[in-house]
């Protein structure tokens, strides 16, 4: 039994609001469990200069925290003066995440800027925030899809991320904060709708780990996943996207 | 009438939902008609350098916005490389109004940090911000006084902000973002229940004003900040905070 | 009495040096009692970008300490890797009591810096600022005309600024450190030749103040401002700005 | 056939070079093809501040590149004024797969920084950075245990690291920098002599990859990683860790 | 004849105002010709950590420009986010020749903060700089030399500076602005009062000059430097420093 | 005798290693005794804004160590927040001594960026950086004259650099770090192989000297410059610079 009374193989509860702030071309509060992430997506009409009459559009992440969403107050990054390395990593990782199920040239010169901003950290929130950024992306799409049809509708997949670990000698899904804080290995997972891996972080700084523990481990994975997309499926209201504009 | 439909003298609708998210010690959303503010206090066992061993605390506050809280999405600090001057002016009023009503001697060696992010942002953020903070530094310091009552309560009065100005030659309340970016006088004002300033900024660098207008302009703060404290009372269930300890 | 012999409603002696230094078209010393501070404006052929080819002009200003103007010596801003919090606040509220009397269109796609380094600080630093940054931006505004006169001569009125507050329970006028640091209320007014506010910040971080008070701050200052636009148009040699190019 | 030459399941030769320069505890430049990384391990008498007091060392990991040491000249962080994500993505990777061999109880209060700089970049910096870091580590604790020998020797397996991808639909290991700008999946392994996993990157942004494609790219890593291992045992002529001091 | 009506081998007027502003322990302006520079001497009770228990004090140089001491406005080094390399090399050589004649033994565990505004640049500022804040450093040593008598006085000589160049193929004293622009070669040149030399820098990065230039250029030096020693001596009305306390 | 055996006009060994990376234009490893030195030049087809259109060329030079070149671990600029004021005249004295040589006209828009990197630091690491520098320059300018000959061949003449100084009352050449710890008298000396000074910086912080010092240490830089450019001829296998291409 784990702290919060789940099996080993389930996912804390999901809960996807859209709409959650009025600007944003797509907002979405989600919640996993006691995580909460609000995401939004916004459209910018120019792209980074790097692309600049390339044709072709981007999608560029941040995400942060605010200083009270973690049990001891954080200091806001403009304080300690710069950007620490696990947000790096994790804002990376959401951007790599969205572009890879995202036809970058049927978007055409635009930016999408997702942000992230964890409002309560109860453990997995890059996860989440990968989770839930797809919806916002997804909302924001649709938005320029309805004003002006795209040729190719330039969404090709559902993506989503779900963490696994080993805590006590035990392979666990979804960890939450405290499960985490223990986990000997801790893996995030990014996948698509269709089975297909797009990213795999495993990491056993005090424990290396076998490869029987990496499979269990993605088998987990794959499990969560699986709840996870139907939640944002159940969301957006929309059981495939190869249908094109779906949508509200 | 007004682009929402409000009497001049009429401030938007307040909704204080307190206990918002859970690891701070006073933890607040405050919404304000469509501006919408999580205020959190936090509380640390120690006083920055310059008042150690003097036996007094401290309450320092920083305010921000997540990026898409406005129309134009507005990029992070941490990017931009500096905290604007906008940021930091109200990070310090809303640093002296929550002082302005604390006995910091009775807090003790003690540092509350108080953080304003702003979710959505319509109009007056720092007033709504205000309103809220104090909200969330009643319930924190409520928790330490539960824990260990304080010899002499710290809180002397209810203090609450709002905004007016002169919007079309129209003196108004608590203006929106739509009425704020069209006025040619804005003045917010950080008044006590007992009816004291705090603080009054007014400024008409397009237009300057005359004194009848500060006179009309002072009464309709007044009257909103009637309004603002009536709600801050509403929410903590406490009709005045002489009785000492009430709270939940 | 006051700590320097002065009666409570009496400024400190103001002298204005203009051309004070030899490059900026506009160049003041300004002391006030003590306090000293270097005012110049120099004028640059562009405006900022969120202003091009608008046709308007901008007024930008800085204000700066050297590090032994006051009785302890404060590090420089780029060794503490910031402006301050109470610098910007002073920055803004120097650019908005300048912009309120210049008619920016007027002066056309054209940038004034104007920059305020205190030499020395015994009180009132902003304000003394304020006075001695006008003389200095009609001198420069003054230098364009002459090598080609504005259609509309772009300064409307003059622009002064004092400080009132309340020390030891007695309302006093142009507060002195000494006197600024025990002030319970603290109050900066900005106002035209013509008698009406561009700007009010009043603030009663320990002591909250009464409408009495504000009514009673508020005449002391202005009967402050009389004397030091009197001490401006003194300097400039000009009893009006209506006449047009005055000056020299 | 690859660009070079090689067989997909080949590495490139690995030459390591101890001792390099001659203040640092440990040195090495390591050379894995065309890529040349020079590692040096220091030894400092003290912790971070939050390891004080718990009788834990600590290593700490830095990398950088000379600005040519690629194809274009990249301007150095402090002229861009902050570290990308890319190069704190490696230097924590770095540090945990060190740590993760190290038992730092056993090394008590001291920290070992790693500075990885690399000198010529043709693929696979991260990787040879980890590798060779490996050995200035052993060098470095070498040292200490000479003149001071452990009771628990600290170090408890080799940690080698490679990377993997799919270039051209083909599984290759060890990829320059050639095939890594065009690889659809890029993955990289760090793995210990006893053969467990320390950590495992693996991204495929532009083209997701199967289940089938990760069991192919992680025995390719596992081929890798002994050359790789092997190589560092030559060079510090130790054929195991278990002896204890060995070395020099 | 040169811009000035100068003779080649003649140093501009030189006027040193001690006492210039209140709070500095020594506070002098230095007009050399049109360069103007406030130079503070500020003591504190305590030395930084790497002199820390030595029983020795520390000397401390930092130089600045107000924006529009030049002909062109400079901005600000906070705007900028750093301190250009000629005002690194500036501060340093002012730290360096002061200290060249200073007992920091003598001194005990105290440092010396010397600050060097300039507000008005007409070139040989770094030169005006050291000749100004010997001045300065004099009148606060002095003052501590009477609450507290050193045992040793902790001044060992005199020290003065002043450039010399080559314009147009001719030798020249004391370079003003137009001249330092124009100078093929340009040289600083430090001096104790008996004649020894603290620093040479000189460069000639268009032309590169022979050794019978250098002659005659230090020759001219010499000759400026008695002069700049010479009023220093009138300022501070000591003929030696010998005597000891010497001084008002 | 000296440290290291040699006499006092004697210099260390030099070595100097061309295309030592592969991918700058120009790459040199400089041994100077202990003391290495990787330099690149890298060419890029612009120059900085405040040259455009004016047809001239720029070189700029850059200066760093990593972190361990000495004996203690010094950290990296970008954890400091800042480069030091002794790095920043490092850059500037080698951006002079290759600008004297060079006939920025005949280069034309393009930037040259000269980049020292120190490996290991044992004493005149400047000098060395623009002895080896210059090689590296030289190579550069001979790879864009092969693949289109210059109309006139930018560099003029050879340059070169030691340092001299006064240890233990005795004058010296070429400095090792022991010595240079222990100088009173410390000079850079720069020079062209035609025999004219292009730069010297002489200080005697703790110490001045005496006319007679200065030239004696000149006689010994002169003779140490003789043997450095001797040294860059060997490698460049260029007796002159005159005959134009010259080179492979």
């Amino acid at each position: 039994m784990r702290v919060d009374g789940r099996k080993c193989n389930q996912i804390r509860p999901v809960k996807i609001t859209r709409n959650y702030t009025k600007y944003a071309e797509g907002s979405v509060l989600i919640e996993n469990g006691d995580t909460k992430v609000i995401c939004t997506a916004s459209i910018e009409d120019k792209v980074p200069p790097f692309l600049k009459g390339r044709g072709e559009g981007w999608i560029t992440c941040e995400y942060n925290m605010i200083p009270r969403a973690t049990q001891v107050r954080k200091a806001r990054d403009i304080n300690r003066g710069r950007i620490d390395g696990r947000t790096m990593e994790i804002q990376r990782i959401i951007g790599r995440a969205l572009r890879s199920v995202v036809d970058l040239r049927a978007i055409g010169e635009k930016t999408i800027w997702v942000d992230c901003d964890v409002i309560q950290a109860d453990g997995g929130t890059r996860t989440a925030s990968i989770s839930g950024a797809f919806v916002a992306l997804v909302d924001a799409v649709n938005k320029l899809h309805k004003q002006n049809p795209f040729t190719i509708y330039p969404i090709r997949d559902f993506v989503s991320a779900v963490s696994v670990g080993i805590v006590n000698d035990t392979r666990m899904l979804d960890l939450c904060y405290l499960e985490d804080s223990r986990a000997k290995v801790d893996m995030n997972v990014v996948m698509t709708d269709s089975g297909e891996f797009v990213e795999i972080q495993g990491t056993g700084e005090q424990n290396p780990f076998t490869r029987e523990d990496l499979k269990e481990l993605l088998a987990l994975a794959e499990k969560g996943i699986k709840s996870m997309i139907s939640a944002q499926k159940d969301s957006l209201k929309m059981d495939s996207l190869w249908i094109g504009t779906g949508g509200e």
